[in-house]
């Protein structure tokens, strides 16, 4: 039997994605809020809003933290309670389920959920070591190795195991890049062929330029209410029905295997089964394509298909947009960016317009279910959430 | 009428505070994780504990993030979801409340919540440095103000507009000295006269280097429960009864005054109204001392007393160890010590064990209600809970 609403989304914002000048975080977040604000006239900004959790990864890239009072102050909520969640890459997949148990708990009727990152002033050496703060000190930085290698370890290992080709995973970045050219808040609107991601430079091998998501400036936000309130504020709410969260080791070297992550897993798991639901029922999806490889394991941790089968299923065009099960709409981490704090609501977002019939040149017809998977560093966080049409 | 409890503390754990070398910021955690386990031994980390909230300041410190998996990690506590919150110094209050929010939701019968912070391998400018982010970049830090000089503006104004003096602020750090000898865990187990304090070089007049707390390393802890089910693992639970959290702007130069803080004000006001208690009925309070001018702010943002009485508070003697109402009996973050991240639940921990008895030399008698107050930056983040004997 499906589940029952955990909380319902009455609005939602998104900044443009790209390289955004002369904002600082806190007024892109602003731009993220005034969407939601302007989406939903219903709810009072200065009244309403009784709380905000804010994911953000890095205090590094703007000498910034304590982003929950700057960016809840910029947004129109001051004085509010305003948490920060930093789970790396899966920071406002973390918010939205503080979110969740916020409402959950009887304390708040409304709140708001999000998250943002400002990065592209920074030199990408910079951006780089900042980005491997989410990874193990001793470990892993101390010796050298950064995100592009641990996700190249992964994508070794899943080819020796499984065959998987690089002409696979050259196809998420087709894929996800076409996707983009249909979502005006893309940071990349550009198509790209086969042969050009294939002969792209080498970053990591087997990961090569185009196999990589973006370095990006975003913000991204949801108004999350009580279920039974929702109809009140919007005629057309997405209820969350299932909420996932799990952990693994910080490094990859204590890790079983690096075919798939555990984490993942777990919190789908843990989703599906508050949701009532199989991945056979899932109509549309936002996965974690930090890397192409990453998307091809999001496939079989989700279930959408064996483990192993993921380089099958994009080769056999599951995903696209007119396939049976379309992944990342939106573009992606690959293509609409990865301003890294605000990624988990801003999948969030791109599931809120499907599911309501927002998402314009890239609508995928019919759909009242759908998924967001949102991954922190190497998979030490997890996050998996379900949606459905209310 | 007294407030019914919203999740109930059945165990609590603190690391040594203080200058802990050779171990990392996670080895910390584990030692308080290890405390809370040794303490209530009908609790299984391996199958029981369910979720972790880390409140963690900074990322600077030793170039990590990700700070929930990472100590759950270490803590025996391996892929539970694991979230880290941050509000500056009151990150770990932030836990807390959202441990509570966890335990509220129904979600969880069981969490973690607590904080860490490891501070002191790195140099004084460094550390100032990495602090003074949780203050406005580009309006406060770009201009050279750091916190010694932001709460020596509220020290003026204080002293201006109520003839606070240098002697009571003094005052604060003679009495938590004292209390701090009585707390084997304290960083500083050394007394200071009032004379020694009031010759202390000056750090930003009117603070000297006695009326400021301490750069330090730490960890601390709380195992929380569903109400119905907290005898099951103690005979001893502690009751939360009042929560509450505000925020207020990143930058002081926004705010109407500087002689007390809003965001704590109304974090007081619904934690009290919450609890259904006044402030006389606290017997014992942790309060945020970052500098003793703080601790006066908060007597008065608590309501212990009238607004621009606090000097007199602590000059008649009232928030002594023998006083009517003994506030950081733990020595506070004057002399117990300020890893950042770890303040909150560190509090939460001294309650915890006035309320149940272990606090030994420093031991009030016949306590039943207590309270902290958790303060992130200066005051953008407030967070006030309330506790009564189970």
């Amino acid at each position: 039997m499906i589940g029952k609403p955990l909380a319902s989304i009455v609005s939602a914002g998104l900044s443009k994605f790209g390289k955004i000048e002369g904002l600082y975080a806190r007024e892109l977040f602003a731009l993220a809020a005034k969407e939601a604000f302007e989406r939903c006239p219903n709810i009072d900004p200065k009244k309403d809003v009784q709380a905000l959790f804010i994911g953000h990864m890095g205090e590094s890239y703007e000498h910034q933290g304590h982003t929950g009072a700057t960016v809840a102050d910029w947004a129109g909520l001051l004085h509010i309670p305003a948490t920060r969640t930093e789970c790396a890459c899966a920071s406002s997949g973390a918010a939205l389920r503080a979110g969740i148990m916020a409402i959950m708990s009887g304390l708040y009727d409304i709140v708001m959920v999000g998250g943002v990152e400002k990065m592209t002033h920074r030199s990408t050496p910079e951006v780089t070591e900042f980005l491997a703060m989410a990874s193990d000190f001793p470990f892993e930085q101390w010796h050298g190795i950064t995100f592009p290698g641990l996700y190249a370890l992964m994508a070794t290992a899943h080819m020796h195991k499984y065959g998987t080709t690089e002409e696979q995973l050259a196809m998420v970045a087709v894929k996800n890049h076409h996707n983009g050219c249909l979502n005006p808040k893309a940071h990349m609107q550009r198509e790209v062929t086969l042969e050009k991601a294939l002969s792209s430079r080498v970053i990591a091998w087997p990961l090569k330029l185009y196999d990589c998501s973006l370095i990006t400036d975003g913000a991204s936000c949801l108004i999350l209410t009580k279920p039974e309130i929702a109809k009140k504020y919007t005629d057309m709410p997405v209820h969350i029905i299932g909420s996932g969260q799990a952990s693994d080791s910080i490094g990859i070297y204590e890790r079983e295997q690096f075919t798939s992550l555990t984490a993942a897993k777990e919190a789908a798991k843990q989703a599906y089964k508050m949701a009532g639901l199989t991945p056979n029922d899932i109509q549309v999806a936002e996965v974690h394509d930090c890397f192409t490889i990453a998307e091809i394991i999001a496939y079989e941790d989700l279930g959408f298909c064996k483990p192993g089968e993921g380089g099958k299923l994009i080769e056999e065009g599951v995903t696209t947009l007119d396939g049976s099960l379309p992944v990342n709409t939106s573009g992606g981490l690959k293509a609409k960016g990865h301003p890294v704090g605000a990624t988990g609501t801003a999948q969030a977002y791109e599931i809120y317009l499907q599911l309501t019939g927002q998402a314009e040149k890239r609508q995928v017809e019919n759909v009242e279910i759908g998924l967001t998977h949102n991954v922190g560093g190497s998979g030490a966080t997890a996050t998996v959430h379900i949606y459905r049409r209310g």
